[in-house]
């Protein structure tokens, strides 16, 4: 396999039927023409420019054939063009190679403990899978570009961790480092799990067609990524979003990680539920959520107590989110997506009490469609954005 | 004078040019090619349409004279073209014709009783005072647009108040109701004040430079206005921004004008602030207000105390604007202005407290630097906006 990817100006009318192909499956030129609003001729000079760099090809649809076969499809060459898309996880460190075209080729994961956890011990693990992975692709397949998710506050440009509480981070440099632990001449792009969350379900899951999207995401903390007009949100530094920190109990608050008291991660987060279910001290994780949220809907008081006090906070900040966004879609992902199933009556209570009706009269909410594979999957694009802006950069071995 | 804009197409060159000299005062030929990234003779050729089209002119600078006098400067025409600017505030009724590059030229009030106006006296008496200005206007000049601001939620487009929770209207046309009533052959463009608010404060005021941006307006409720990146947060209807019906007191919050609890506006707005100073049924407005505050600085304990209170629950809506939108600049308008000016120590305690340092290291608090008139001139430049987007549609008499 080969790796690089070289800048080059001006390719943006190739760069933008890559990504529609990438993201919108097998499409025939005369789809292309006009969601590119471009004529054929061009679709035509387009397609043989990037057929000739191997990164398409053009073939008959699937289970198509004989006579009055339909037009041909333009399709990802999604073996041969892959990145390396890593997600540092709660409970678990993901890496995987992900194909154009978003199919996950290949994949493996190692446990993480939950606290304690250096940059070192991160990178060394990630570094080690992702090796791994690189060594096992087939010979004349070409990586892309590397992406990785992480749970904290992520610098823009160099994949600085400013703050990741959940790890007890402050300024480390998770992406350079990563990308010197993995030696295959590439850098690594570094986004909060929650924005690359937000932006994977629209490009591919519960928020397609919604440029004005909320995306939340649960594991020990809350994070958030949202999309104004279908660009994720980042204020003046690239550290919009902070859900999770945004204060919904001002009096005898929980503790947060952050520091301070009853932000909404604080009432909402994995220890606040296995708290209020009685269940502190015991075991821990996504599987002891799921465990909470599942006997309640089996009758368990306690736990459906416990399910329905954090979906009412959860409402109270999705409310708030609501009123603040006018979304077109709020999207539950991670451990929230076990919440939200358990506590939509909550939610949807305290949104009609708190949210004005012209700002929820549009408003959806929504599972997350990519489930577990949603950061991850932000993480991949994070890798294929250089490809995207200039397909013909890539050095094809 | 004359009125009437027609659109045209294809004329963006002329209209940033135009943009640029009516925001940002005189400039000279060389520095408007700077900022338009064109070279001089475009700026040539585009400067003698606009001249010759009326709206522009090119003298001397001001107090310049004899040899070696700087070169020329473009100035817009603005005493020739102007707009009508409503303003309804909480006690008055505003109407003021303002020139093109932000001058008002003259303009006129009407006292506004606080509870019980309908649609018909609001649009007659604005009419009135619009229409008095029009016949007032020297000869020769031309009305080139109409904006309106207005303390509720507004469809974008016809101008109707979906919710207007201080006067209780819901679905009124506003916006169609006063353009036939003012009888000039223009429609009339209506905005949320605190969203014209923000525009006016980036484009003129206490924002310049800060595209990341939150402008909150209080009179009697609490309104915001959200630029990201430069552009009014609509969401995906336009109904974006509304901070103040943001939940910050989940206990026992005060009754709301929206029919909930706890709201911001509730905590934060004039009623809040008189009646923790046990002056409820005494004066209103914000004489009253500026009386509290000033009291406050002047040693009454009860009043430092409600001055207090009400800063410590607008500091915690301000941390969570910190955390969600991470922006260059918070800015107080209204009644905000007065509040802040005496609450700033638990402003800035709560945001320290709850919001996240990384969003918090680059926002700077500033008061409204166009004060009074903040909506008054984003109605303004709504007015404007047909002409900036084709500055030769305008029909001169």
């Amino acid at each position: 396999m080969a790796i690089g990817v070289v800048a080059r100006p001006g390719r943006s009318s190739l760069g933008t039927l890559l990504h529609h192909v990438h993201v919108g499956g097998p499409l025939s030129r005369a789809v292309l023409a006009t969601r590119m609003g471009v004529n054929r001729s061009t679709i035509l000079a387009l397609t043989a420019e990037l057929t000739a760099a191997g990164l398409i090809r053009e073939e008959h649809p699937a289970g198509t054939s004989g006579a009055g076969r339909p037009s041909l499809v333009v399709v990802p060459e999604s073996e041969r063009f892959w990145v390396l898309a890593f997600d540092v996880a709660v409970d678990r460190l993901v890496a995987a190679r992900v194909g154009l075209g978003g199919a996950v080729l290949a994949r493996s994961s190692a446990d993480r403990p939950r606290a304690g956890v250096d940059l070192d011990a991160v990178v060394g693990k990630l570094a080690e899978l992702g090796r791994d992975l690189v060594a096992a692709a087939p010979a004349e397949t070409t990586c892309v570009g590397v992406g990785a998710s992480y749970c904290g506050m992520i610098r823009p440009g160099d994949g600085m961790v400013r703050y990741g509480p959940e790890l007890g981070w402050v300024d480390q440099a998770f992406g350079a480092e990563l990308a010197l632990a993995l030696g295959i001449g590439l850098p690594v792009a570094v986004g909060n799990e929650a924005h690359l969350g937000a932006l994977a379900e629209f490009q591919r899951g519960a928020g397609v067609g919604s440029p004005d999207l909320i995306y939340l995401h649960g594991d020990v903390g809350v994070g958030g990524g949202i999309l104004v007009g279908g660009t994720l949100l980042g204020g003046e530094s690239g550290y919009g979003c902070e859900v999770g920190h945004m204060l919904v109990n001002p009096f005898d608050g929980r503790p947060c990680l952050c520091g301070s008291r009853g932000c909404l991660e604080a009432e909402t987060g994995e220890s606040a539920l296995l708290d209020a279910a009685g269940r502190a001290g015991r075991a821990i994780g996504a599987g002891a959520v799921r465990a909470v949220v599942a006997d309640a809907a089996a009758g368990d008081a306690r736990a459906a107590g416990a399910v329905a006090t954090i979906g009412d906070w959860l409402g109270i900040g999705v409310a708030n989110l609501i009123n603040l966004f006018n979304p077109g879609v709020v999207i539950f992902g991670g451990m929230l997506r076990d919440v939200y199933r358990g506590a939509a009556p909550q939610v949807a209570a305290r949104i009609a009490q708190h949210a004005m009706p012209v700002s929820r009269e549009r408003a959806r909410l929504r599972l997350s469609a990519l489930a577990g594979d949603t950061t991850l999957m932000g993480a991949a694009e994070l890798g294929f954005a250089t490809l995207l802006a200039d397909p013909l950069g890539v050095k094809v071995p």
